[in-house]
């Protein structure tokens, strides 16, 4: 079995919703597409993201240095392709964008090698079981008062029993505010996760955790930037709640330093910029050797399989304006039940796009509305 | 004073001699050259490079995502500009490719501060020496005998007095006998630098280590993977060899890190993945704070004006087969006498490119001559 060909192509979507937090509001989503085939005709779709910077560099990468890498070698071959390629790519960054184009080819590859095997990819992962929570994700900073809340009752109403919102206003107070009332709205019986999007520093996330504490969070979200690994250690030791961390770490390193250090409570990958599944399932099994829960970034349609697949899977973010069904780009929508999500019954990883529709989002040459994002 | 064009451009250019270390082999450097001018009609020239790979996204990511949020921006906001744009980047990691991205404006922006102050660079950076040591660096993993010896005698001749050279054989005796040949041409009073680029695991690197000291390495350099940073601090306490490390490494934060958990002795950022100018000196002076000294990776004409600039530079980097000057693609060429290298005496950099030259090895669409360089 070898690869025949990879194509590579890149889409511009805007947000089904305001996506707004603490640092930054996103324009449009990137998606990278690249559907790798087979001599067998079995094909894959593997696809990697950016918050609306870097996608014509991330379409080069692929179609310009990974492919011809790539003709001809055997696509079951995952850890050597992942493994080489890395290294090929280490001039660039062990970390950071040369991850994103990895993880598009691995994903690729692993849906391939389920449809061969003819299971959903979560089964040849593990298997641990068949559904897992998800909650409301909302990307909400620029929500107070009924609109506030009436995003948490569409959660509700959706039937998630936990759901996360933005904080970090300038003013500690409105932040004490807009979670109080939530709290009140949602019941002690709800989950809820408050996240930072890394805006505070140390000694300042750990007073306004204090501050938050009374409305008893499930966990504190990138309190400050996660480059400050001994920060996060202290925000752990200091803040009461349970600490999140993970989006923007790009390798099994920097989680193993972050586990090492005490300074993170709940895992939090994100597939394509850990470089796939390949990479994920690593840090999963990290975390699952210290004792610690994984709650993947975004893209729950993907993660749902790695959460079924380990026994350490927490809960997937069913993150407003940017699940896939909800971006309207798939075939066949992937939905929440009862708060639940279960892996698409097909073979492989069974997220189908629609190419009608991405058809009108395809930016063939360069894209030409750039602008800042973050003041 | 506003930013009124960016041009990149990207060129392909063969070595000038064989590059080959423990993990791969040179085939073509890429450099992408950035010139930002200004409504004054002063105008700066950056840069970054690739090992081969990552050249056309890297130009895409300057061209398509940079220019159209830096037109119009005052050129001298270095600070700001570099802030905004690492944010605005960070969506693709802290890390990695959107670092050389970044560097190659903040070059072109110190080059016209420089340029509009009247001075050369490393005064305006700090102005601490005239001229500074560099070593002859030989990527010699594939040299024995006398071919070795012979490349050792050239660095000799130029009056240098201190080498460095490749180790990482899979027989261990054949770097035994390659280092002890070496140190018994030079003789004990020139410094000789070992480099693994990242070879061995930490327990093989300390065995490594003992079996290497009777030759008196003055470093030793990345002995195992750079992400590895308890493993260095292992390395360093048992080696009783200076530890290198930091060429591939990108961020402040990654050397506080290395620093903190006593896992080097010499600091190498390396200017363009690190971010440029901005982000070095930051490295540098964090350096200088806890007493460690600084030799850059690879691009002495570059780096000569950061070492130049702060009390703790230690030595440049004379990259065989990699210095601009060897390549042949300035128009004035920057050479090292008697052993130590004087930035140019002219305003900004003084890095003057020869684009005759240049305009053979530029790449205008896609380059086609993609390889794997690593086994």
């Amino acid at each position: 079995m070898r690869i025949s060909s990879i194509e590579a192509k890149l889409y511009r979507i805007p947000p089904a919703a305001r996506i707004q937090d603490s640092i930054q509001r996103i324009a449009k989503w990137e998606f990278i597409l690249t559907t790798v085939t087979t001599d067998t005709g079995v094909a894959g779709t593997g696809f990697c993201y950016t918050l609306g910077l870097g996608g014509t560099a991330l379409r080069e990468l692929v179609e310009t240095y990974l492919t011809p890498l790539l003709l001809g070698e055997d696509p079951r071959n995952i850890e050597r392709i992942w493994n080489r390629c890395w290294w090929e790519l280490h001039g660039l960054g062990s970390g950071g964008m040369s991850r994103f184009a990895l993880a598009t080819i691995d994903i690729a590859l692993w849906d391939i090698l389920a449809k061969q095997a003819d299971v959903p990819l979560y089964r040849l992962l593990g298997g641990a079981r068949e559904r897992i929570p998800a909650y409301g994700s909302g990307i909400n900073m620029h929500l107070d008062g009924e609109p506030l809340l009436d995003q948490m009752r569409g959660f509700l109403a959706k039937g998630y029993r936990a759901v996360k919102m933005k904080v970090g206003r300038d003013n500690p107070q409105e932040d004490i505010e807009r979670v109080g009332a939530v709290r009140k709205l949602i019941g002690p019986g709800v989950k809820l996760m408050l996240d930072v999007n890394q805006k505070w520093s140390a000694g300042e996330a750990v007073r306004r955790a204090h501050s938050l504490r009374p409305f008893d969070p499930y966990w504190l979200e990138e309190p400050i930037l996660a480059d400050d690994r001994e920060g996060h250690a202290h925000v752990r030791r200091g803040a009461g709640i349970p600490i999140a961390v993970g989006e923007t770490l790009y390798t099994r390193y920097e989680f193993a330093d972050y586990i090492r250090l005490g300074a993170v409570d709940v895992i939090q990958p994100d597939i394509p910029r850990a470089g796939g599944i390949t990479e994920c399932l690593k840090i999963a099994k990290l975390a699952e050797s210290h004792n610690l829960p994984v709650a993947p970034h975004f893209l729950m349609e993907l993660s749902v399989h790695l959460l079924c697949a380990v026994p350490n899977g927490l809960i997937l973010e069913d993150l407003q304006g940017g699940s896939l069904t909800e971006l309207g780009i798939l075939a066949e929508p992937i939905c929440v039940e009862n708060g639940e999500l279960s892996p698409p019954a097909r073979p492989g990883h069974g997220i189908v796009f629609d190419p009608a529709v991405l058809r009108r989002f395809e930016v063939i040459g360069k894209p030409t509305d750039i602008t800042w994002t973050r003041s």
